[in-house]
């Protein structure tokens, strides 16, 4: 891809609507500026805001719709009500006609994933799409997947989001074989459920530019053991959420040990830029945005509740998924393993046959 | 139960054996010197730890064999070679002949769970067992089970966590009426597994000693929304690890701030009251010990690489289950239970046969 990055934003998405969206476009677009903006949305709030924000606004086309998905909207409401003219569905549609390169919303999870399966519909060998989420680890960042959008995946599914997750680790860090590893436990003789068994046998003898490293556990997620982690949506969430759980629990031990004492107070106002750095590592508005992976086309789901900032991070994800060709590496993947898989199938049954 | 509580203990488990149990156990009795124990272990060993520690000598009797099982044996071959004379199994079989109240053992998990079974057996309308943990949370602990004893459970496995759950936390905490959740997730519109769905519409309609809050996700784990959680074991194996493993890694963003620059040294040093508070509420080793539930009889599994402060840990677990009947409050809330939901199952088939 040369020029400009296209972007679609659902101007309308996530707990402020536009008030966020507007200036979280602006900060990414000082970060990028050959970021391009469509934007879907009320014109009667969004236009005052673009006037606040001319860079954006030059750099933008406002498509108007006075329809917008609520964050409560089941995703049945939201598709009965929201098909065709909401600022979600216009916002996948921009990607679907090819006028942009990524859909970017911070609107309700549910209903973004029901649209977008409706609308870009999934991948030739994708039954359900998966969300990948950017995990920060000790040695940088890993890709985990699925956090949520596909409960109990069977052997291939999570193979298919192993090469999902493989492609997004090419794009997104730049590494030619990126390691990866499939979530597991370890405390029984017999280890792990079936899919993930019968899935490890399968990805030992993959040839895919992965690095397939066996097992992993749950330890291993923070400590960045590998650069994509495989595991199915129940598990995937949980996990997540769990440790968001986590560093905010251990925040607020901190918060409260630092205010115990006098020393420690005065300690605190001494090593305040060290706090800063450590806040600033473990920002949740860093690593926002989930990818919807298995479609035909790059979606990316923002936090409903950030700020700017924490939007302007999910648009900049959205802005090197597409500068690095990640669904074009997908495809290339996806219909590689599922080539070799179906002839060495067919070369089965004819053995058989034989 | 009054006078003593009897504690069986191997004392050839764990990574460093005697050297751990034995000033384990010291620790244990300064905080509750009614402890009595038995230990299961190589006499040449553990006599001249024992020599060392008199008190612990004074309230223990030892028991000879020179069979112990490996870190690193299979649940099979533990069995297959530990069977009636390793010291995991005869501190078992103390607590099945009733000459101690609870057994632990810091040997590897698979092998406990599979002699705990064999030996012990389960209760009357438990097919599998279940693994606690205690998890240090906002609002001070909370239970988890399982954390991975029963991968994949259905409903009806579900519910027994859940009374075993609330029983645990009634023994631990000394509540009346423990509240409960289901881990599930909140993405998709069709939330959680069938097993989870199921095991909610039963929990809506149950008459036992706890107030059934309905669904909990991962992020309510570390505030500690509920006393009791409630999930199957490979989700809750991730859940804890991940916890863990997240906890790891904040420690280490915070070394590292701390060592960036002279005055966040200096802020460190005024401050290192707070920062032991800190470590202290974070010590894996105070919440070490996951209890068995489901058997006849009380198993605390402690950590195989912890030592002799987290051992205590796991032997005052113990003695607290033991002296608040833990077994007994199972038994009898199972035993509730399971005769209401075979009489409504009966009055059902009744009504339909008329």
């Amino acid at each position: 891809m040369s020029g400009s990055v296209i972007i679609a934003l659902d101007a309308m998405g996530g707990d402020f609507g536009p008030e966020v969206i507007i200036p979280g476009a602006a900060l990414a677009l000082e970060r990028h500026p050959d970021l391009r903006f469509r934007l879907y949305g009320d014109e009667a709030r969004v236009a005052p805001l673009l006037g606040a924000h001319p860079k954006v606004a030059a750099a933008s086309e406002l498509v108007h719709t006075d329809v917008a998905v609520k964050m409560d909207d089941k995703p049945s409401q939201a598709l009965r009500r929201g098909r065709w003219r909401s600022s979600m569905w216009l916002t996948l549609d921009a990607v679907k006609n090819g006028e942009a390169d990524v859909a970017v919303s911070a609107g309700n999870t549910g209903a973004l994933m029901a649209m977008a399966r409706f609308n870009l519909r999934t991948l030739a060998d994708i039954d359900r799409p998966a969300i990948a989420a950017i995990w920060p680890t000790l040695r940088g960042e890993s890709i985990v997947l699925d956090v949520g959008a596909t409960i109990g995946a069977d052997s291939q599914q999570l193979i298919d989001f192993a090469v999902m997750g493989e492609a997004m680790a090419r794009a997104l860090f730049g590494i030619e074989r990126p390691s990866v590893g499939l979530l597991n436990i370890g405390v029984e003789e017999v280890k792990g459920l079936d899919a993930v068994r019968e899935a490890h046998q399968m990805l030992l003898g993959m040839k895919l530019p992965m690095d397939y490293k066996g097992f992993v556990e749950g330890t291993d997620l923070g400590k960045g053991t590998v650069d994509v982690v495989v595991t199915e949506g129940f598990s995937g969430n949980i996990a997540l959420k769990t440790a968001e759980g986590t560093a905010r629990q251990i925040s607020e031990y901190l918060k409260a040990a630092m205010r115990r004492t006098l020393a420690a107070r005065i300690g605190y106002l001494l090593a305040r830029g060290a706090f800063a750095a450590l806040k600033d590592k473990m920002d949740p508005r860093k690593a926002n945005g989930g990818v919807f992976l298995g479609l035909n086309g790059i979606v990316i789901k923002s936090h409903g509740g950030t700020d700017a900032e924490g939007f302007a991070s999910a648009v900049v994800l959205g802005y090197e998924m597409a500068r690095n060709g990640l669904l074009e590496k997908i495809v290339a993947d996806l219909g590689q393993y599922h080539s070799e898989r179906r002839s060495s199938a067919g070369s089965q049954a004819n053995s058989v046959a034989s």
